[in-house]
């Protein structure tokens, strides 16, 4: 039996483009001979559908493209996702469904078990989970299916769930075991998947395809990596990270044993796994974010504030890298408090990467502000108000460029800087997508390092000056916050990990520090409310998967 | 047995305030020589905590709230609502939970069963649902206790549950019922909330002692409207809405029948239930939604850009009510497309209000503006991006007032132009709180009268001339959006009653028109993420409630 694995990338609610790309899948997987193609979770809607899902409109346009590939499926078996209604008169009205579909026939509905429902997860908002587990039989193999989250309870390890899905399977004899999926990308989850999915082989003693999703959604990155391995524990294949890939496989049963292993002449030399650095992880998942952010919403180009620092200089790299360099326009905006260097290093980099920039100064706003706002800035210090004011006008400056040309503003801001409130909103906060906003600004230190290795593509001046805001004269980060090396371990224990203030006290962080930095972070819940959707690349990352009220007054 | 309930307004995580409104709600009902004392869900904490119940911290110093009770529950019984961890390996971390304590013993513990999981709630990411359904004794009456949800599934015909906890109470006798809620305000469900209530009464035939919670959480209001009902259905008493309140009643046993009345001396006159009339329930669902984000916040003041309109007259009013007029500051910033009637309503309005204003002129930072952005807007025809630059100047100027008299900026948007996108990013849109962005324009004329019926606080010009942006010579709303009569019941078709286009073209509206406003909601999801939250009196808000994503590309 000759088995594609399609690693796809479907896009929430466009049917269309998601018919097309599945029927052209199974025009390939047909034109390479194989006997049955499997699609991710959802892959006929897109996942995460959210809301969507209570529109029966759109449960209907799923259906419909369900209905186009049981048409189109005369010869070749397809295993895919898509939700279903739930026939039941009690419990939610969907199921998060896989359907087997053979010679014009839908011959199996599977619908998932487990459903995640923390963090980015809100499976159960909308779906009922389902406690049937039958296996079903294609050319002779018998295959027990699980979607994704199924997967995860290996052993009722996981206090979660009450159920095992697999363990239900069992007394059935399957030969294989599918699951398709929807796992998103976090910078240590793909080591973590692997290990879990070669977890469930060895305890069951089946060989398993596992075909995740790839692709960004809004901030969620699914990475692909999706996996084969043998009964006997051994990674077959890996597929490819951030990529869309068609991958064929043959299952023989000789002498009453099951051999998996790559379609064609070539196999993979022995299957290896995939490297697994965090900055390479996180540096393809920004780029795969940007990218599908901007295609997905038709967009091709964007603009950004180049400040001659580091964040700024990171985001144009990554922006050039993602889409182009003759789809990157910076804007340098010096004020009045803007050292000569800090134009000459973004410049610097502006040639290095080869975009497009214009320098705008605004001092002629600034002062017009100033002098417009005299009846309530007269006879009172220069503070927070004034620099808020430069950064804007900054905002605004770069909001007309990309309303003129058409561009999306990417915004800048890292995660240190985010989870204190260290920024303007409507001023440097403003931008159409977060490149850093889930990267600590010592992370972005090592992803420079990381880019920077073959050449010096983002100016080591950049790199090297401490990092400022020059909203004031002399202004330095240290002035308000403490050094990153400082900050970012605690912001990490609180936001990552959820301690409490004295649980991180009690690891040895100076207990005056860790509070100051947890309120910091509680009392600046407004602005991250009001902040773009943030690329999510670790395991907790600002915006959907991390829920708090605003007026909440705990550690405040 | 003299039974007080406490429809008590807590703050999430604010556990020091929260502890001395229970206890000082303790001494007064001792004071009155009650027997027990009832507060509302989760009323240690505040309700809804979100994902502060991830921390161990926060439930640790729920628990410890709670431990102060028990320490001065000697005489008086308390019935509690805070969250308590799941002993169960298996399952999620919590259970919400309600405690009854008397004479410093916990004595009772009752577990929620069912746990909303739609709209802005979550529960099922935080709770385990529990199964076990025991009644409690106190001083000779058998108590069957229930939180919130558990009302809500009478007679098994609610299919998100499967469960029916009083069903399940019954053989076990109880004399009363008692709920403790939190349960959200929006303008038909305090009806609603009566009718189930009442349906439950009827069904068991036992009084029922309903407690609510009070008071807003960021964007959610809570509304109070507590209910006591005698065992034939009758209601005997309802708190009022929107307001903290201790209420005593007596529970007798005469001749084997529970009589249940108010206490003290002039009973209430014959029970008739409050009016609820829309824009009276939604006027002062707005004000406490106003009062409680700036009182929860340690604000005092308000700034709101006055235009001369009606939202922002609307916004003006409603926030004098809730703050003070000494507490809400105008400003009035015309540019060279704004028509002089527009400063003078907006004076009118200020006059009417006795608020604090300023006429701040945007001309020279607009003209500022276009000679510095020359080489990027020189040759191009004036478009959206000039009429944004405007807002954007507004939106800089109002927050720097904010910033420097420490204000919140009230955002004036309303619904109908949130839907479809009509505001400027970082302009028009900015705001710490949204206080018509869940009332479309249809109902804020609707407001607008109920507020003018006895004077005419909002000027009639404000009202009577057509809405505009003047963002552009002669510019009204109607040159982008169809009339509001038109736009405004499609889009309460698809986002309170998330009916599909179909659906809605056969209800008789026009398909092109249907499907160009469905386009608009859905391609303006962007700008919905990056505003404030919006204070919700619909059954359906933007905001937690209302979950899309942004790179989704239905009816997009």
């Amino acid at each position: 039996m000759r088995i594609v694995l399609a690693q796809i990338n479907s896009h929430i609610g466009n049917f269309e483009a998601n018919l097309n790309k599945i029927l052209e899948s199974m025009q390939q997987a047909r034109s390479e001979g194989a006997d049955l193609i499997v699609f991710p979770e959802l892959a006929t809607c897109g996942y995460p559908p959210r809301d969507f899902l209570e529109f029966k409109d759109f449960i209907h346009k799923s259906r419909e493209v369900l209905e186009r590939v049981r048409l189109e499926s005369a010869g070749l078996a397809v295993l895919i996702g898509s939700p279903a209604p739930n026939p039941a008169a009690q419990g939610k009205d969907l199921h998060n469904a896989a359907f087997f579909i053979h010679d014009g026939k839908i011959l199996h509905q599977h619908n998932k078990s487990l459903l995640p429902t923390y963090d980015i997860f809100d499976e159960y908002r909308y779906f009922e989970p389902s406690y049937e587990f039958k296996v079903f039989e294609f050319k002779g193999y018998r295959i027990a299916l699980t979607i994704c989250e199924d997967l995860w309870n290996l052993g009722n390890a996981n206090p979660l769930y009450t159920v095992c899905p697999l363990d239900l399977m069992m007394d059935q004899d399957p030969d294989l075991i599918f699951n398709i999926s929807a796992s998103p990308f976090a910078y240590d989850h793909a080591a973590e998947r692997i290990e879990v999915v070669r977890a469930n082989v060895l305890k069951y003693g089946k060989p398993l395809f596992y075909c995740n999703t790839v692709g960004a959604q809004t901030d969620v990155v699914f990475d692909g990596g999706s996996l084969v391995f043998s009964a006997d524990g051994r990674l077959v294949d890996e597929l490819p990270y951030f990529e869309e890939v068609l991958q064929a496989y043959e299952v023989e049963k000789t002498s009453g044993k099951l051999e998996v292993r790559r379609s064609g002449d070539q196999p993979k030399p022995p299957a290896g796994e995939q490297a697994k650095e965090k900055y390479s992880l996180i540096h393809d998942a920004l780029l795969l974010g940007i990218r599908d952010y901007f295609g997905k919403l038709g967009f091709k180009s964007a603009i950004l504030g180049l400040s001659g620092g580091i964040d700024s200089a990171l985001t144009a790299t990554l922006a050039v890298r993602a889409l182009g360099r003759e789809n990157v326009n910076g804007l340098m905006m010096p004020s009045r408090f803007s050292s000569k260097e800090s134009v000459e290093d973004a410049v610097a980099l502006a040639k290095n990467l080869g975009i497009r920039y214009e320098i705008i100064e605004i001092e002629p706003m600034y002062s017009k502000f100033l002098e417009q706002l005299s009846p309530i800035l007269a006879g009172k210090p220069f503070n927070v108000t004034e620099e808020n004011i430069q950064a804007r006008i900054r905002g605004t400056l770069l909001m007309a460029a990309s309303n003129k040309e058409g561009h999306i503003l990417l915004n800048t801001t890292n995660k240190s800087e985010m989870s204190v409130g260290y920024g303007t909103l409507y001023g440097d906060l403003c931008g159409g997508l977060s490149v850093l906003g889930d990267v600590y600004k010592t992370e972005v230190y090592q992803l420079v390092n990381y880019i920077n290795k073959e050449r010096e593509v983002i100016p080591r001046n950049s790199i090297l000056k401490p990092p400022s805001a020059e909203l004031r004269p002399g202004q330095k980060d240290t002035d308000s916050l403490p050094a990153y090396e400082q900050l970012d371990p605690i912001l990490y224990h609180y936001i990552e990990k959820r301690l409490g203030p004295d649980e991180i006290i009690s690891m040895g962080y100076e207990p005056v520090l860790v509070r100051k930095i947890l309120r910091m972070v509680n009392i600046n819940e407004f602005k991250r409310e009001q902040t773009a959707p943030v690329i999510r690349v670790s395991p907790k990352a600002f915006g959907m998967g991390r829920r708090m009220p605003i007026v909440g007054k705990y550690l405040g």
